[in-house]
């Protein structure tokens, strides 16, 4: 039993109605104020409870803790302890944060030093990611885009429900929630010519994903076991898996993917732990025909948790243009890792793992505008009276999230950015 | 003019013939001996010149470099000084070692301790590699596989010709020469099966490759233009992107090669820099259909470097199974690098570009066995008398490459690894 999950849970620090950071949640992230250099924090309420002043002030004794863990520029040393040392300084905080603890409340200094307001921080990528993979695991999407560009009869290729689909991308170029973007270019094959141009992408677009990061590394060669596999995961965040379709549809045979996704990602600044997530759990989608016996796991292994993406013009109101939930994932993140390490890849600290593009059953929760337009072939209508089939330049994709049960609500914040025009 | 290009300079080290450390190459690297922490080092011989060592001891006065800066397990903050730092460097340790020059020489202390027999040291990763991309350049290899699996009459697929294909590949799993790797397992589907089965790979193959190491890097955003590419190159490695075919087969479509690859890759531990190869550059084939403006660019852009693998059965010799020769590529690494970043994506420092495999026009300059077999069609014969299609446990792939002209030899070693047998 996780104590610092219980519902009945409340803290002396003022959470406002319906915030993402409860003090059920208490995620992990890397906050810069102005004149000070990166730390880690905790996210709670409209505060970040500094960890780094909390540790070099005896907060956190006793749990064994390096010096200077928590005065980084990423968390990756911090999760490299350990899932059960991440479940030790969340229970302490929760401890620190309750109503009737007034280790931290009832000391004026401490506590006007530890706790800062989110408005005057800058958050960044909360780790260094040495590896970046991008599964393809909701059978929506690839339905969806299997019919879209070969047969919908035949919309899942024969390995689809006999493996978790994935693919390497570019870590270099993740980015934290809130960098604008600039519109790619590249080589684009329009249907009316004969030759490639060089052009800006003319649709470009959004996917709505979830990425776990790990708190664990393996040695090559050892793979890690599908009921193993939790223990290296530290927790997720957010990601948005920006698309330039056409780039995209012209450089990807045979090898996958490439220039039409590695000019970004974005990815939400909090990494709200499994641990907060456990009572979330849902049962997965049935998986048919069964799977092989190394990625055979029974229970709940999924994640009941609801996500919208919104898109805003400049100068208008943003609308929901996508209402989907993570629990649709037809693999789920045990049988990731357990695939993802089966040839003995290794794995390292850090590592991003995002779940591909989470569709639902209905079109309002289709994940990215190549299936809410059927490519173009429909238009989403804007607040402003504007139209659009892809996304224009000004545009603001914001995905949120969060899971709600027993009036207890763990969000994950915002991942959000902004594109701009193509460089000259 | 790079004055340690000289092909009349001598060292008074004694260089072996045929060696491929002359004093004309001076490639960096990262060794380890029994009792001390790893250093960046040059090959001269059958030595290695200790750049710490050099650098405590004041012989590399007057080049402004960063105290410790070859005390590190990586050249990662070395490379990251720029071309210009590592050309001063290779100059600086190019008079050193001319046999008319006596500081080093002379001073018996110094040169005792700055001089170490290659045999006694262990070579590691020269960089930590942040990022990791595979291309695929090579026209006869893409021709055959594209034969082999799809139409003899269109074996390339449409974009070939137009665009320097290419996918990211695994970081954490790339080796250093002299590790061994266990045969990977996974899901494989074979002919007569209606369903996948969980195997050790039946169809191991290598695929000779050149990797190349950034020394720069950029900002999200900010295109490489063609002609600048090779400011942000420091040197060429041999690579091994060994491939479990049987794998990669059955997962590759729609999203590229995954497990088939990334259960390890491996390079030679020696960068040979882009001016140690100035003198060995040649013109590449004539490409056309002619390349988009982004992609255009004039003169010698290929290098004339001499290509070999050779397969050692357990307690047999080795045979060379592949001659083939860098010079054959379609697209060179100026116009890989200005693709790669025409949308924006940015490079770090150390990160690895690989070329693909490199085959030449005769089925002995094939780089795979994949193509030297024709799939499995045909066999190979070793020295013991047994046969080859793909790689049986025990065996080991060694590829070696070196430049040769006006008497000069510039050589990369040797990219060595033995397959085990797959874990229980």
């Amino acid at each position: 039993m996780i104590k610092a999950n219980n519902p009945a849970l409340k803290s002396w620090v003022e959470i406002p109605r319906n915030s993402d950071f409860t003090i059920q949640n208490l995620p992990f992230g890397i906050f810069k104020t102005q004149h000070r250099s990166p730390a880690a924090g905790v996210a709670i309420g409209n505060d970040i409870l500094n960890l780094a002043y909390l540790h070099e002030h005896g907060y956190l004794e006793g749990l064994d803790l390096p010096a200077g863990i928590f005065h980084q520029p990423y968390l990756n040393e911090f999760f490299a302890l350990g899932r059960s040392k991440i479940r030790e300084v969340r229970e302490r905080i929760s401890e620190l944060l309750q109503h009737d603890n007034n280790n931290l409340k009832e000391n004026q200094t401490d506590r006007a030093s530890a706790l800062i307001a989110m408005r005057d921080v800058q958050m960044l990528l909360p780790v260094r990611i040495p590896n970046y993979t991008d599964f393809y695991s909701s059978e929506e999407h690839a339905t969806n885009v299997g019919s879209m560009f070969r047969d919908p009869k035949n919309a899942l290729l024969p390995n689809w429900k006999h493996l978790p689909v994935a693919y390497h991308g570019r870590a270099s170029s993740i980015v934290v929630s809130g960098t604008d973007l600039h519109r790619p270019k590249g080589q684009i094959k329009p249907a009316d010519s004969e030759l490639p141009v060089y052009s800006p992408s003319r649709k470009l677009d959004f996917e709505l994903e979830m990425a776990f990061i790990t708190c664990g590394e393996t040695k090559l060669g050892q793979p890690i076991h599908v009921h193993e596999a939790e223990e290296y995961i530290a927790g997720f965040v957010l990601f948005n898996d920006w698309s330039a379709r056409d780039i995209q549809q012209w450089e990807y045979v045979p090898l996958g993917p490439f220039l039409g996704k590695n000019f970004g990602s974005t990815i939400s600044p909090w990494v709200v732990t499994l641990d907060a997530l456990e009572p979330f759990r849902v049962q997965g989608p049935e998986q048919y025909p069964h799977v092989l016996p190394y990625l055979s796991i029974e229970g709940a292994r999924n994640f009941d948790i609801v996500l919208e993406v919104a898109m805003k013009a400049a100068n208008t109101e943003e609308a929901i243009v996508c209402r989907s939930n993570f629990k649709y994932m037809y693999w789920n993140i045990n049988q990731q890792l357990a695939h993802h390490t089966v040839n003995g890849c290794n794995i390292q600290v850090g590592d991003l793992y995002a779940s591909g593009t989470i569709s639902g059953p209905s079109p309002g929760s289709f994940g990215s505008l190549l299936e809410l337009t059927w490519n173009g072939q429909k238009t989403l209508h804007l607040p402003d009276g504007s139209e659009r089939t892809f996304i224009l330049d000004g545009d603001t994709i914001t995905m949120r999230g969060h899971a709600l049960k027993d009036g207890v609500r763990i969000g994950f914040g915002e991942c959000t950015g902004k594109i701009l025009p193509a460089l000259k």
